[in-house]
């Protein structure tokens, strides 16, 4: 559950989101410095402040350069496997074995969401990432019901719910001990899709 | 959709604590003193330090005696109506005509819960108050099965579902903007709970 695409950066600026995003992630955002950015990356702040005024704007586009990513990633071609497809989403959003550099990860974005409150330029980059998630599982919904493996619905509104169950999910799992409760709304998700996306004869 | 529990403070301590949620409510975490409460108050700040030693032992007396009205309110007597029980909840949560007042109380809750990240004292308390709000659901939804309004599922899981769909959508509305989305996920909601829960003869 890593996300490879920090792992070979092209240049100085890919060098330094790579190390932005591992100081969020093993971190956290509120502990984020550029002298720490610095250090992870072995150059001097100076050269991160050459690039970037200050923390928040490195921040942003660390996010927009993953979402940049994340866009190239679903335009790639089309969807083989509807089915296969969602439940890949369901089990990378949703597994109980998350390692630390996936809940470092998860818990720097609810910490960033949180900037999203009050930071405008914050709350632009997550309202435009939340349409680009929903759409890309309206996208897999859509094509499973060209290929007759799911029933018709409302692929939108089915994407919304599972993107706010997921970021639910990610709230809990952040701010609370314990996730017995996981499995459980896991197996609901799946009724729910059973009834109302996979078509079972 | 107000709060009462702190309209009528009894006592100096509730006052203080009506004050901490009102500014908490109004202007956020992140930007909460002690000498702004104490202006809210109309009361010096050393009397807020007579009572609790900083801003955060100020917060988490707040979130406790909200927990602990709430736990009163739910012990008092039975469900009556639990379909209506069940709908009141949904309602009060997912309401896409929401004030300021109750926008401000959950954006608040979703900036402790970050704190919550770090935080074992806020991580505590919200492990608590999700696991008495979860019990609230299923004691609602328990008293369905009884009454026979609904069918035989698993409260728990039912519960955590309902409580993670509404913390994904407390995070998205604090997030970012635009609630179009917000519909949809109370319908899909609705049509799980119609297959899940209500019986439907």
């Amino acid at each position: 559950m890593t996300i490879d695409v920090f792992e070979e950066p092209a240049d100085t600026r890919e060098e330094i989101l790579a190390a932005t995003y591992r100081s969020l992630r093993d971190h956290g955002y509120a502990e984020l410095t550029i002298k720490k950015i610095g250090t992870e990356l072995e150059r001097s702040p100076s050269l991160i402040y050459h690039h970037y005024e200050d923390k928040d704007a490195l921040v942003l586009a660390c996010l927009e350069y993953l979402l940049e990513y994340f866009e190239g990633e679903l335009s790639d071609g089309k969807i083989d496997d509807p089915p296969a497809r969602l439940e890949e989403v369901l089990e990378w959003w949703l597994a109980t074995d998350a390692d630390d550099e996936w809940m470092g990860f998860v818990t720097a974005m609810v910490e960033l969401r949180t900037q999203a409150i009050r930071d405008p330029a914050y709350r632009e980059h997550f309202t435009r990432s939340d349409r680009v998630f929903a759409d890309s599982i309206a996208a897999v919904i859509r094509a499973g019901i060209e290929t007759g493996d799911f029933q018709e619905c409302d692929p939108e509104a089915v994407a919304a719910t599972i993107q706010t169950t997921i970021l639910g999910t990610v709230l809990r799992r952040s701010s609370t001990d314990g996730d017995d409760w996981l499995d459980a709304v896991r197996d609901e998700l799946g009724m729910y899709l059973r009834t109302r996306v996979y078509d079972e004869k």
